[in-house]
């Protein structure tokens, strides 16, 4: 047992600092006025281009790919790329500089490990190199998607193509200008067991049929300009080879990227919340309020203090998730999968807020990042199925290994 | 004691909730839109003045102005006038439509009750008859202004005239169209008494040198189209005669709006939570997931319980504040007026954000309001003073109410 | 809607209050010393006879029946009799001075609402004169008795008598010297509909066949001289005559005691939680540390504020769900008598939580009363039925009832 | 950085849980029932003896003490000794066996550190060998003893002795009778710099003029037969060389044993908490109610999943705290053990009291180890200073680092 980043981790943290110090904080306000203030707010600003060449130059480049992808990504392990994660998360645009935003680091991972030849050239490539963005179509607004054996978009066999009728929602990256590609969570069989239902079907955004009817909010925010769209599937076809993975299997491709996306997920967010955590020391370091700094204040100190221990607790088990995903596989690891995702986006949530409350107004609004990233906590906190659901597995889970184990008297490890 | 609402306001509350039922749940969503949609943001709907012209002839208009000030109110007392409150926080544009809404509620108050011959006439009569909309500006984004005595802005007197010099944001009603006039707090003797150096002036908007600098945001909504706004002084000149009751009694007339206005942001909020529980028993009882209806949950029926348990709390909590204010002044109820400042905004960003938990992805959305409620609650934890400076005032007078008592074995009212 | 007691409230109140600072807390410490090192810790001291007669002398004297029962009791409706149990509240043993302690009120109430004219002369009068008292045997050791159709303990006609069998604990008031009768809930029927298998019946304590097994701890306190016992019941003889109300009607004789002992119990617990406060208040107000009174910390005055706002909002829910009872009766007060057990016990045990915290090691040891208040409140969360079951109860009575409603818009009483 | 324990502490765990599964979890009820009716509730019972004899044998004797002390104890780093001590705090009275109880390793360690050769060969040696037992006597009662400078009783020099008088309570270990000797914190100048007044010395229990007044209770535990006792000195003589490491350096000789101290408390804690989990888990399975095993309740499932995220992360974060501890000592790793002292104690409290609730009035009984745990728990939390004065240390660090770097955009290791 050993808490400290291995070399290779702190090298490539430092590099990633730095890239952040000289090239990214500086131009963040910027950068979130010329998205405001752009003729198609859908679109990319002209900067993250150069951002992204710079980031490439520096070898700070698709980070996120696992080792078994070498020489596609860095590598890295998830417990290396984690704390890369939550830097990145403290500008919440900045992991596209980096092409490690979702939902295409997903996307990619799938095609990488699923993909046929042919999808991997046509999609895979351009994705790697930054030239395209993605989106991922899952949820429903008429069902409850968290059970993903609700979902009802159609996608059925004819001829040589998948004919696909459903809408979506929530469908991230499917409003930027850039995006070319989907990827469709659907049902080929409703007939078939529960889980052999569903199938992941690409779907290029320029096929008839796809009508992208209009930006969904998440607590008030658009999130321009990768937004979360609704998407309506009218007759939509494409040729069968843009399945992916066969028939039947849309739960397994499902399960195999959901696991390292939690890391990510719950990582930036500690990286939200470290930052938000920073902010309040300096603001109350400086704010005067009734005769003295804020920084003196009992209370203030007091959830200054909870902040930081609310954060270190979430980054020590997301690690540790991370550790277990890396030596045993996401099955093994499916305690501490749940456990992350219940624990750090609610963890952020609070600590946001803990912040938002130091800075008065200012917190909420939009000179500052905090109401932002609180919308995007919040939001995470249903997204890939509210706490309750991995409560209630994680929860069934426990019981039924105490019951297994039931010489009660053992620590757990 | 007793807790059944009174016949006048039985009958008053039924009346509300007839007008609200046919004329403004059928609309909410096409008013929203229609202000999305608008070519100007800032400018309230068209649909606005039919149904103010409704509700006057429904004798709904102006409830909120105390009995003192009959015959320009509806002459309630807070008690009467704290359930219709509640009805309209329900929809939280509908305020206006009874000419309601802060902040022209508190700058009435003000001018009916230390307004001049001349400023009644001039801006209380429009105002009081929905001509014409106002403006507040208090906080400032130097200063920690909750402690109200941090505040910058100078009014300086020359010759006939004042001279105004400051930066305000979060100017609630000044971005709107139809505003034309502001209650100005600042400063005309720097060197006085601690709570004697501020004053409050009326500034019409269209006076040189105030410039509507740019709409701020409350975690994410403009809220147009009344918004908030920031707004430069540079050297805007105002004739002598449009200061309000006196240099120098800018705390006294601040104090006066104070407990009224709390009541009503209270009531407002309890009106959100309470809509937000309703709805959340409408889905749950609708909604599928894992086999059965959320409704059958044990946790949702344990979340949907605390959630009543919580709102009707903060409910009579308000109430008592209002009895309290109406039989013996806000003086005396100060405790209860920080304590419903404490509670209620709080409880209502924990019921909504229950409610929004249970909603899923449609939660967050622009579809229903809750998203947009939990971004006001959040706001009002600290619009008029964080939560912290409430609890450290409650907290001391206890301290010092025990002290003074000391026959420490008497049980408090 | 009025919020201030009437005056025959308050000057029961004024003369309560007066006993109690004349006659019980200077000698509070006293008494329980007293029960500690008496031979037989189960005995009551001798003490409490001499404050009973002085209560009786004050017109102070089962105070608790409502007022149908007139000339028994003082006539007082929920409503007026709940503060005077707040009061008693503040020093747990109080209430047996005044002949309103648990479990015997509620004996009573059943007695004499249920019981025949036999059952009522031979044990509701010397209840009521304060001579004997009395116990309740309901939970099991062996089964979830917040279920009470779990309940197991048989009740068996023989001839002209009631065989009784079982296991009982927690039996509140059994270990006491003076106590001659147990009421115990049991089975007379165990294949009638669910609701209707039990009964109520009497059972003179030195009947053969009951052992009381051992007195059991309640968060390691045994509560002398009162106590909860463990009790056996072997083949236990009673004439037939004891049963209460008639067979099967077990379920009815409950839920007439359930009400009022709600609001006694809540309104004891804020007796608790408002003393915990009150010494709290003086406490900070003495304590120096880090070079300046606790009272001057920011934290201390939040912790202060939240206390009294946590109370305050229960003590009028608990108030209002008392009115309703009085105006409309059990069952339509039914949502309102959950929502008070779910929120008193909890709220007590916090606010006692953070008194204790502001006393350091003294708030945990025996010269302060409350380490046994916050036992007291911890147990009371359990003790007929855990706050879940009330939460479930709760929430799927308001799933329910708006979906009666469904015209979705009108805000609830 | 890696999740998992090395081999020598798998294997020490492994030997340590085979111990208590063989010789300390059959005997738990009958130990702790053996101390209940033992004449005299201060003598440990003689099974100790025989367990203490087989924990030697096995080789599992004073692990507490770390390697710098070889071949005193076992030599192990804070690391390794941490899950051990997790073990142990499944059944509180187990650590005795193995010779790891407090307040004997404190003092152990201070003894082994500080000691002047004649008192470890006097005290040290004994104590290691499980011969005699101590006390540590820092808390009075007149002062808030968090903050230590406070502490007034008098060390003075008289000659070749030093004179002692003042009143300690809360002295554990004092009541039991195998306790021969106490450290005492208090005063031998009063004039000095702040943290140059204390002096720790060494005074037999049968010195004259020490009394031991009484036990005192923690939540209504006296903790038998250990227990904590209220100790007067009055005019206490004890020769000259009783001093330890020299006057004026109590506090650095109070801060040497401060960090290990929190580990061991916190690890205890965290096996409080994790056995609570565990006894949660297996109730909930075969327990029935409404018709259905808790287990299957959702609101059962969320309680256990959330009291797993809870422990996982207090553990990890006390795991992180004793390597950084190991590597860099106390006093770079004092943010760590601050959080782990603010957070470990009330997740504790929490994680109990779920498991309480689950287990119903059994859940409060003396039956269960759950109420004790919780009364344990919840002295942890003010013993060696309340909560708020660890966050207001950490608060205040925290502030200053930040303000010490102001490159504000760097992540927090």
């Amino acid at each position: 047992m050993n808490f400290e980043y291995n070399d290779n981790t702190t090298a490539l943290m430092d590099r990633l600092n730095t890239f952040m110090d000289k090239e990214v904080y500086p131009i963040e306000q910027e950068y979130i006025k010329s998205v405001e203030q752009a003729e198609n707010r859908w679109q990319t600003p002209a900067i993250m281009e150069s951002l992204k060449a710079k980031a490439k130059e520096a070898g700070l480049w698709n980070l996120f790919l696992p080792n078994e992808y070498l020489p596609l990504g860095a590598g890295l392990s998830n417990l290396e790329y984690a704390p890369l994660c939550e830097i990145m998360g403290r500008v919440p645009f900045s992991a596209e500089i980096f092409n490690c935003s979702a939902p295409d680091t997903g996307n990619m991972e799938v095609l990488a490990k699923y993909g046929s030849e042919t999808q991997r050239k046509t999609w895979l490539e351009p994705l790697l190199a930054g030239d395209i963005r993605s989106a991922f179509a899952m949820t429903e607004p008429e069902v409850a998607s968290s059970d993903a054996t609700n979902i009802e978009t159609a996608i059925r066999r004819e001829g040589d193509e998948y004919v696909i009728n459903g809408r979506k929602w929530y469908t991230s990256g499917a409003m930027n200008t850039n995006c070319k590609v989907m990827i469709v969570m659907g049902k080929t069989d409703f007939d078939a067991p529960r889980h052999q239902q569903q199938s992941q079907i690409l779907v290029p955004m320029d096929t008839p049929g796809v009508t992208v009817v209009r930006p969904m909010a998440a607590m008030g925010y658009f999130d321009e300009p990768i937004g979360h769209a609704e998407v309506l599937f009218d007759n939509v076809r494409v040729p069968a080879d843009h399945l992916i993975h066969g028939e039947g299997r849309g739960f397994e491709v499902a399960q195999g990227r959901l696991g390292p996306g939690r890391i990510h997920h719950c990582m930036r967010l500690i990286g939200c919340a470290q930052r938000a955590l920073d902010m309040a020391c300096s603001r109350v370091d400086s704010r005067i309020a009734f005769g003295r700094p804020l920084a003196k204040q009992q209370s203030v100190r007091e959830s200054i203090a909870s902040m930081y221990c609310e954060i270190e607790q979430a980054r020590l088990l997301t690690l540790k998730a991370a550790d277990k995903m890396d030596r045993y596989g996401n099955k093994v690891a499916r305690d501490l999968i749940a456990a992350i995702k219940i624990v750090a986006p609610a963890m952020a949530c609070r600590v946001i807020d803990a912040s938002i409350q130091m800075h008065g107004a200012a917190g909420t609004s939009q000179d500052l990042p905090l109401a932002a990233m609180y919308a995007y906590a919040r939001t995470i906190r249903l997204a890939d199925g509210p706490d309750q659901v991995h409560m209630m597995q994680l929860g069934k889970n426990l019981i039924a290994e105490t019951a297994a184990s039931r010489r009660n008297e053992v620590p757990s490890d």
